[in-house]
């Protein structure tokens, strides 16, 4: 990056630069890049998450270096970037999610609720005396309009989209998912397309114990990890099909 | 534009230039230029905006790049600039108008709205600890006084206007309009002529998968997004006529 | 104008520089020289108001370039510089004008309320965290000691005054009005010296469709706006009188 | 003014150069020395303050460019320096009297007052986020103490004076002042001499449009402004006297 | 560090580089890369907090340079960096766990505590007017869900562990730690292990003075120091067995 | 003053230099140095004030230049440096002196006031915001104690002295002080010392009419300035007696 | 101290420099080290407090130098640094104390209160908008679990200790206190030991008249300073001693 030219603009939360560009907001954009890669599909039953944790020390707890969250009974998440900011986020967006419960009775929508975290994330870049946050956030829930995925970068801008990938490796996944995603593939289908995305994003260097999957059934609205053992399954496979 | 001479005025946020120009609000109209085209039109049976979305990935739920807004049930508007500050602005924008039904028991005036609005951007011109918005809006609507477009630039600007254009392509749509705007013509000729217009800003690459049209009638005081098949049918005359 | 000597002085809001100047009010004053020309003159029985908006698109709504504003049922305003700033003081005048109707029973004088909007000015000169308002105002009204006109800059400096202009034509008005004002003169040759005043300030481009006339008669203390098609009578009648 | 070895002490509003000086403070007065020519004199039956305005368009209205303000019914004050900004004090005097009568139920004491205003002044240098009033202010009036005259500057520091100037013309005056004053003179000849050194600070260029007179009287405790008629024989009488 | 192309990013507090980093986080990791070597180890029966202060001249009091802390009965932290931070976040972390005493009338969970002081130390690194802490703890303690340990920077991230070091000695206590960490040794084994681990990051200049440990024991859930005497006792042991 | 080597250091209000100075309250002690020289000394019978106001217009009242301020019946104080920080700090004074009659019931000590005094100036050197006050005081009263002399400068730091200078001929003065004090003078002889200290200070331009005397007495624990026909015999005397 | 590579770091109040200090803080230190030395040492039977404050005008009276503070009845406090900063931490200690008294009914413990003042110094590190305190204190008390010393610094980082010095002349007071410290040496043969130190920070420039001495006694909880006459035999004793 060339920086002469932009000397000053750059240094400020909330400037615009002379070409109309917030560079506090492009910069959280790096952190994000510099994340682990993370993957959301929608099949046709439900959505999907993945992520390839890339940490494996075996003296980390598992569930230490989590990055798919549960943010209610019916939604997930999975983020890339600041690890720090993630959980503020998501402890965010599961307090938005119980209020919604408490004032409405009843769950909160998925859009309903990435469209909050993505207007505090906007705040964050149009207020002094704060930075934006350092993360991306995919967002996969199924609620009575069906399976939903939204996908949101550290400006506050929001996508509602088919198949995703955040972080270091996203435009591997992109370019799997641009070619062989298929909107009828159901859930099982969908991870085995997911776990070819990372391997791509990996370079093949996928392995058995840094996979995380979660799903958000249509059937029955609800989020659930897969256990670790189901994740061996589905890895071993893609690895047999893949490095051949 | 060159940059030394004006160094210094251009940081902060509520400084004048020796010249009298308020740096961050013309940096901000840049993000607002380097936006998707968006138009808007006055027909003699109400408002018609359109707007070209540009991108067209399969993966992206078609409503997720949605550029066209409602504001209530007559009053809707399109937006260019930094898509998290068009949300947030449209958000207000709702909230006051629903507001208006409670406090009054009746629908907010289109320039009763549109004039909040300003006022609220300009305010982030001139006090210290927040950036302008980058954004700019086209509101449309139909009221007891009958149609009515709008035009707001970051500054908190304000212009009634009978047809105009804001984003990348405004200088083509511009153009057009100056030739070729008829206060007469109803609403589907007032779709046609903003297709020309969203055809010139595109240099011909007008698709049928990224437009979209929405109206505000006259006679209803209605907004009502245009179906994706109607649109089609609406695109494909004018790619005929036009790439002839 | 010559930057170096003063660098750093005029970067801040409310600092002097070493000769005792404020930076940014006079760089505000420049804001409101790039401004439209306006012209306020009092007349024997009222006080004129006069403005060339110069923007001329067929597709502007007329009433949309608005530059005079009625405050009151008895004071009218014409402004020059930022517009979004203009709209901003004029809902506060227009504000503090009710106001006074509602605490008091009166109408509020008209030199009160030039005031109130100077010393909402000044504040914004001498606190941190703001720009000064980057707009003049023309102030016109009839009260029970008769009609006033006030002229209001960036610094809260307020002038009662017989005749004067604002705007990029300053110079060109001035010259005409010292030479030519009449206070003995009714309102209809008032209204020709004003309009002779802009014909000079736009070097006789002076169109019939640019020109916006406001009166406040000391006959009935009301504010009311020249129609279109009478402000065309004094206009061509101008014109066949000063480009032969 | 060498400006390069205090190159950042005179920039931030409330700190101390080196050698102890607070530029802002000095840079203020630098403001008050480019103002309008102001006296105030002690007479044996009153006080006396003369103000030149210098300007003389006769497009303005005389009271427009008022100088010599009414306090209270028995004090008066003539400003040199921003207008906005001696307005602003004059507006905060006059609040402060008023308070004083009542609470106390009785005129406020005109050092009471004097003290008041310069508390208020040098709370303006000493705190960040605002900048000094850029105004000096003399203060006369008449209470049970007998007459009195106070000089203010924008420092906040008070000086009880027999006779003295501010303003631009300020060291002509002093010479005509420490020649000339009489303290056992009464108010007609006090006049004279006040007069007469106007006339030396504008080098004769007095006029009788320009000048404002001034008096508050020992014998009623009144202030009144002297009649244009009457303003007009003392100054003929003296440019009579003088241009020989 | 190379500097130069960074300058102006690691200055403010909330602002990224253009790489995506938070420069004053990482500038507060390298006070605690200077501080004291902490080790925290799970056991299959507790968990195990060790240090070596380093310091020991004979005028401490030995307990002045306790880095071991109790937060509550089932609850300790062994902190690095600043020690006036370090002990502001455990004064913290002691009322959080008192509140939950009082308002759940149950321990604190160890997640939740931990989870906590991370949230407070994100807020330091986002918001403006602060400086992150410079201080890294390892909390470890007991609950219904057994023995727990987590590491948290000053980023305020959060690692559930099984062993780990902080401070100057971190890389040489991770080696050992990947090594020969086994979780199903009991605390006396475990302890033994955390020397060992001490002894390389001092290159042999483990003292007896100098050592501190603590243990939470998972039969009764209770944090207890382990005494000078036993300390000598496990540190000969040590030193007789790596020294030979 | 070599400025280059501190640049930075010495802007900031709450800043300390590299070696551990505060430059900010060294600058406003700069402001005491060159303010008038004011003298208190303790005699056997009470305490002595004294100042050579060095100004001599016969324009400005003789109180006008007042120094020596009475704080309560058996406190006064002299001050050097900004006057209107001086009026500050003894308005400030005289409050916390009437509060203390108001809650105690008592005249307040006159260490326990100086203290009051001194802990506010402190304040204003550690607080961003603000500027330290550019004055010192000696402060000389009588209590059930007895007589007792304190000298405060811009730190907020506090001396109890028997004899002390301040100002511009502070060093005339000390030496003048550390040679001829004696404690067991009475007033009389006491007034004749700091005469002669004055005398040197002013390099023998001492004059009847620029000094200023006051005295708080032990026997009747009263304030009261020496008027000015005894200050002149005091000066008369002084003047034969030294220039000879 | 070489400057130009830590640029910046060292003048924000809350910033890291790269290599995780504090520079203000550090500065801060300096502050201290350039103030009187003082020393703080545990006897058997209490704790001892000596100061050489260097400073012997015949003009001060004895007590205005006064650094060693009784905070309450059972503990003592010494000081460097800057004087101003001590008196207010003094102040506050003496204000915790107290409350201490009136909520729990009995004396606050010493450790208790030594964090306290710690606490309240770390928080001036982390926020902005202050400057850290610049004094160091040694704060002796005896409670119930009998006699204590801490020291503080500006960090807020707080040391119990046997003995210690602080202030210009702390290196050769340590260097005496490492060798001849004996933590069964009663009071008496304790202030000898102080005083030996200080006579070596003095190059033997120890005199009767600069040094103050104050202990708490373990028998009664006492806190007493030593009457000068004693004093005078001690240090006559230690002159004797040491000077041969």
């Amino acid at each position: 990056m060339q920086m002469a030219p932009q000397m000053g603009y750059d240094r400020a939360i909330t400037v615009f630069s002379p070409d109309g560009r917030l560079f506090q907001v492009e910069y959280a954009r790096e952190a994000v890049k510099r994340g682990t890669t993370s993957v959301g599909i929608k099949a046709s039953d439900g959505v999907v998450l993945l992520v390839d944790k890339r940490i494996a020390s075996r003296l980390l707890e598992p569930q230490s270096t989590e990055k798919i969250f549960q943010i209610d009974d019916h939604i997930g998440a999975v983020t890339s970037g600041l690890v720090a900011d993630a959980r503020a986020l998501v402890d965010r967006a599961r307090v938005d999610a119980q209020i919604n419960r408490v004032v409405y009775n009843e769950p909160i929508g998925v859009e309903v609720l990435a469209k909050k975290i993505c207007d505090h994330k906007q705040t964050f870049t149009q207020y002094g005396g704060v930075r934006p946050y350092g993360t991306a956030l995919l967002i996969g829930g199924v609620d009575d309009e069906g399976p939903h995925l939204f996908e949101t970068d550290p400006s506050g801008a929001l996508l509602m989209i088919k198949a995703t990938g955040i972080g270091s490796g996203r435009n591997a996944v992109m370019e799997v998912l641009e070619e062989k995603y298929d909107e009828n593939a159901n859930i099982e289908k969908t991870i085995d397309l997911g776990l070819e995305a990372l391997y791509k994003a990996t370079e093949g260097k996928l392995t058995v114990s840094t996979v995380e999957i979660a799903v958000v059934d249509a059937k029955d609205y609800k989020f659930r990890k897969i256990e670790p053992k189901k994740v061996e399954i589905y890895v071993k496979s893609i690895l047999e099909r893949l490095s051949q």
